[in-house]
């Protein structure tokens, strides 16, 4: 890999991904062969942010590599409390640990992080922006459960609009050829228009429908996700659509025999619980390929000497995102890269 | 052992009690012969509630047997404060560690975790329900330093009517021949019916008195707890009994100079500090045993191949306990089983 | 070594010093001849009050060295939140793990502690009293760096009237033969007169002035630490002063080629972030020779079999200071040693 990094997948070659996927792969057949692999090795798991769930996922990882794991979960225990930068924590911490493993509730931070860190890091969530390692779980889920990434009907339903998780599973996947999207949302909550031109540029074929109901019965694959109950227009809008984006046993009776049904999790009610026992319902298998995929990431980046690939750094430019980490630490350089006719944020990918 | 979960030590049979105290003398005295018996197992510590010397003495008992931990201690820091159901986080976390040792603040809790895990649930504590490991680490404490669990003289002392660590250690030692138990306690706190009957029935003599001072003499053992201000009658009767409770120096002048004091911890005024120095003193090494006990019981249940029992279900009947896990968790199946002419709840033994 | 816990640097001769530098050194040189040296062994990191760094430093330790670790970061989340006392808990810590490093709010805790353990105590910060690993790390960082720790112009800008860190820091290096240090601070918050008895009595020259761009040129190391807004006489005295004691990249001019900036960090502004790509700059480093100090104290503590030196106890008289753990643990045994004409507290070394 060229990358000494892992924010966000786009930086990877779909040949980089395969690695990642087979190295998973394999690596699930034989865990025996890998649980010395990380042999005093140490992973950092900061979580400036608490997500309990994505923390044990790498920390399992890296335990069953024959690794190590330090790291924190409460902000307010560590020294970000007591005022210190960024900057400062990377640079010490990875004096200490041999990968870092990163949540922070600011745009583009793991980016920001990677600057100074003499050590990978691998983005585990920075705010609603990337979250690579979800995408990544969900690619080795397909790859192991399905044998291949391409020619499948995917359907993906709930709030398209805003669910990153999508998003990025939507970009990855329209690489590969074949690939079929049905769009299942409310009106409001529709897939933004850069991601359909992904999909047009990339030649992947795609319908929005209106409900989960006409979708299922052409679907090889089901991502669900959670729409918030704010994110309708109104109660009554909520009320008259209750059900429509639900999951239900009655639901799953029009589909294929051998559909997969995938969530990021955690779940909230738009999956019924009878659906957990149906053979198809592998959202919790889902959860343990993702300790896999973390598996196989750590292992490349732990194996690779290449150097990480430098920042464009094109020029100078405040970014106006509130949300973006530069707007938090203000000694991190402005800069921004060129993305066809757009100046971007080097770090959150905003507009300049 | 034919229970691949471990929620209350009335599933166990004698013989396997005697399995896992014997296990647990044994590797006390050869601790080296064990310390790769779980290499590359994962213990996950799930601590709805926090309890920092529960949670310790599990992560020591796998680490001392080669092994590695996860889990988390802070409620709020985890998924559930998302609103994940414990099936869901039960679900994925079982897919990630080989065993759990679970704290939760509502009865039944570790029961209903059972029916969802597929690794062996350890109930680390379910609300004032049970607590079985704090039994097991008083058996292993009683077997090791005496020798034998059966005719002895046992003291109980303190809030003998919500004690869960009192009725338990009752309960099991009465299974043993030739116990003679004293409780101590006053009017207002002394044990419930239930546990006299279970006396009765095993066939052991038990008295009851209403001061520390006149049970000393003729113990073997005696039992220390604590009672909270708020458990007396009134603030007068809190006054007059004052002390009364309380193990001192000289009260332990009447004692058998072979006598064993125990407290499950952590105490607060119940026992004074000058008693620590005294040999028969030995609560901190009991908490070492727990170590012990704890190392056993993971070793045995990662080396149960058998299916764990099957819940009774023998009909659908809500719960009317307000501290029942099934008052919390709506998705799981109300159920109950029989015990003599009651039904009682198959999550949280109270009577539907 | 004679010392079974390591409580206070000054504990410590200059002989057993030279033996932990030089272990340091030798453990940074050839990490893989010791990275099983603890195999089988588990630090208890007590933290009763949230460090992260110092905490993840002590775990990277134990971890380089083969070992394993528990603890907790959180007083809210441990026993102590349930009353129990500081004895207590290290009576039970101490029969789970084989060394304990711990931090605690009070002065004089981890002295308290020690008389309580069962296996080494290391202090890692006992409120503003002590905290001896930092000026371990400080000590290892300049033998390594330097190759010495005597003939050095010593420069130490800040808060000198309350810096722990800086007073223990010339206390230590005080011994060395030529050291000359250079006190750089507000008038308001000089040096003590007891560290400058130490030096004079220890045969150091130092000079005392008032900006840091006068003593510069001169120094061949350069300690900073912070100054809080409120330590400033007056809101304009604050303004005033603003920048004086600023380390930046135009103040550096001035210095010498081979100067060494140290920060126990963390740091706020004392620095300005264009320092750090400065080849002089190794405050970054500084933090990784503390996991190599701390290594090196773990092993030596682990394989030291003397007793520990026993508490002077000279007499019973009651601390004062509000701060000190024995107004807080009321059954902690209240005596002081003779220093000087002084008595002074055994626990946190206030006048008695």
């Amino acid at each position: 890999m060229t990358h000494k990094h892992i924010i966000d997948l786009d930086d990877l070659t779909l040949n980089e991904l395969d690695k990642i996927t087979s190295l998973a792969d394999e690596i699930y057949k034989n865990p025996e062969k890998y649980n010395e692999a990380c042999k005093g090795k140490i992973l950092a798991t900061l979580f400036y942010e608490p997500s309990t769930r994505t923390q044990m996922s790498f920390q399992t990882a890296m335990l069953k590599l024959g690794g190590q794991t330090i790291g924190f979960d409460n902000p307010m225990n560590s020294s970000v409390a007591k005022g210190e930068s960024l900057k400062d924590t990377i640079k010490i911490v990875s004096g200490y640990a041999n990968i870092i493993a990163m949540r922070h509730p600011m745009e583009g931070s793991a980016k920001a992080a990677s600057f100074y860190s003499s050590v990978p890091v691998i983005n585990g969530g920075d705010g609603g922006h990337l979250h690579p390692t979800q995408t990544l779980t969900d690619v080795v889920t397909l790859h192991h459960e399905l044998g291949r990434l391409d020619n499948l009907c995917i359907g993906v339903c709930g709030d398209l609009k805003n669910g990153r998780t999508v998003h990025s599973l939507i970009k990855t996947l329209s690489h590969f050829k074949g690939n079929r999207f049905v769009l299942i949302a409310t009106k409001e909550l529709t897939i933004p228009d850069y991601i359909k031109k992904i999909m047009d540029k990339n030649g992947c074929s795609y319908t929005e429908v209106l409900t989960l109901a006409e979708a299922i019965p052409q679907l090889d694959v089901l991502y669900m996700t959670r729409i918030q109950k704010e994110r309708f227009a109104s109660e009554e809008e909520y009320l008259a659509q209750q059900g429509v984006f639900v999951l239900d046993k009655e639901k799953l009776k029009s589909a294929k025999k051998d559909l997969k049904i995938l969530h990021p999790l955690p779940r909230v009610d738009e999956i019924t619980i009878d659906v957990d026992d149906d053979p198809r319902a592998i959202y919790f298998k889902q959860a343990v390929y993702g300790v896999y995929a973390r598996m196989a990431l750590i292992l490349l980046l732990l194996d690779d000497n290449s150097e990480p690939a430098k920042p464009s750094f094109e020029g100078a430019e405040e970014c106006k995102n509130p949300r973006c980490i530069s707007a938090q630490e203000k000694y991190l350089p402005k800069c921004y890269k060129t993305a066809g006719n757009d100046k971007i944020c080097e770090y959150c990918d905003a507009k300049v």
